[in-house]
């Protein structure tokens, strides 16, 4: 079984290097901390190589080892960790390439099976959550430090235990790791709660803006790059924008246009019954049901007027 | 032990009446749902009074069963669930009083152990933590229904999941609804999630206002009466505004000032190392390490003005 033969390469392994998906979020950074500081306990020698991620997640354990980039390409063993695709690797394709053996732990319904071994869980809401039994098959002593790093992902991925992939095992191993000290609060807030200066100062521009559309069934706001330049954003500044309309009361749908270079990216969030998948396809798009998103090449109300006539089509 | 005497006297009652605080919010509602399902389901004759509770929690079992007052008074037993004190049952303490014995089943703190039975721990992140235990030892069998309005007060009170009470337990038990079908995320999002049109209205205006001062330590909005009249907004559509603050990174302490008649009523909330009850204590208010309140009665910039002062003095 795969298990088996992912220890078994983790322990005739040389030279290891783990690598994880762009945009990296808490499950991809947690999952990728996780494994080296397990695989720095097995006494191998490992490289995590992530260009730049949130300043966010700075308090795991051995994030300061994290690495931009590396001189060695032929590594006896890479291990891609949360990436559904080796072309999400982001320029560090090579190192998967060029390695001897390869390793793809993942929860994404979409993974290609780039790897010699593929060991993916759909079904898993996070990659995290998938090592709690990798680890253990490994022998690893699953620490606080350890710990700390795999419930980061849990909860960026589960939202705060909100979503409806968190499962049984989630509360199982949260509950585990709380005996073992691990101060999950903590964890929450670091990771879910606490917004920069600049993305709050852009959900206020977001919410000075929104709208309610058709009856109080879509919530509709926009975000341009005046905006972002003005309040100085960063990426990820206007993570969880579109979040907001669809918390209000008699929402389905909530649209947010965010504006790039001569193109609008639209962000859609439904509630219940719309698959908003199916809508972001007519635009070249796509996603999950409840959270899509795709890219329109006309102007603001334009394209607000487009996306809107398209949702319509869906509401009861 | 206090618990069999729980049991013994519901096995004894005939006629039982369940009653909780006034402004009641998820655990009060969900852990007087969770007992009413309980005792229907040994075949006990029992009330359910709650004059008026907030309309999110009607999809709870039972919930169509809740009287807004009763004719009887010498019931054989009253049970309060949730109640830190026999004043807070808002005018229904008179059921209370003259019942022939009585129960009090509670969380808080500062429990007054006003019955003749008191089962208090404040260990407890929700009073509806406690009557799983209760429940069980009463020999009921937690169906899915009944689950739900414990999970509910779980969630409610903390903060999905996200409060430093949060316990091992509270996850074990949240893992074990999950196997019984309970629908988690449907709950979190019906409980937490999902905001009034009126709520929004006023969290847009609060957000406009809000004032990062002393290097961003402190985030300060306020709410006038104008403002609620202006949206229409309902008892409870200012729940959670002064929350907002305390995301923004770097802020330890949120103010939010609400006017009331004639005073405004302060709410603070801090991060980290503020002990906002001694801030409140002050003004003669109170509360907890993190979350307290207070009335001032002073005109608005005079009240943030002594309130700002006040804090600075804590301030690292």
């Amino acid at each position: 079984m795969t298990l088996d033969n992912i220890k078994e390469e983790i322990e005739k392994a040389g030279k290891i290097v783990i690598l994880t998906h762009e945009s990296p979020d808490g499950d991809a950074v947690g999952s990728s901390l996780a494994m080296y500081n397990s695989l720095k306990q097995l006494n191998k020698d490992v490289d995590l190589i992530i260009p730049e991620y949130p300043e966010t997640f700075s308090f795991l354990a051995g994030a300061e080892k994290i690495k931009k980039d590396s001189e060695i390409t032929n590594y006896d063993l890479a291990i891609a960790l949360d990436a559904a695709d080796i072309k999400r690797l982001n320029g560090f394709a090579k190192f998967f390439e060029d390695a001897k053996v390869t390793i793809n732990i993942d929860h994404h319904g979409s993974n290609k099976m780039f790897a010699d071994y593929n060991f993916v869980n759909p079904d898993a809401p996070a990659c995290c959550q998938i090592l709690i039994m990798v680890l253990q098959y490994l022998g690893v002593d699953i620490t606080k430090e350890i710990g700390t790093c795999l419930i980061a992902g849990i909860i960026t991925d589960t939202g705060g235990f909100k979503f409806t992939g968190t499962s049984k095992e989630t509360f199982e191993f949260t509950s585990w790791l709380l005996s073992i000290g691990v101060n999950v609060s903590d964890v929450y807030r670091k990771v879910l709660e606490i917004r920069t200066k600049e993305n709050f100062a852009l959900m206020r521009i977001a919410i000075d803006r929104l709208e309610l559309l058709e009856d109080g069934k879509i919530a509709f706001t926009y975000i341009t790059k005046e905006d972002e330049e003005k309040v100085q954003a960063k990426n990820g500044d206007h993570d969880g924008l579109v979040d907001i309309g669809r918390t209000i009361e008699g929402v389905e749908v909530s649209i947010l246009l965010r504006e790039a270079d001569g193109f609008f990216k639209g962000s859609l969030r439904s509630n219940e019954y719309v698959n908003v998948s199916d809508v972001c396809m007519m635009f070249g798009g796509g996603g999950h049901i409840h959270a899509a998103g795709c890219s329109i090449h006309l102007p603001l109300e334009e394209a607000k007027e487009r996306l809107i006539q398209e949702v319509k089509n869906y509401l009861r």
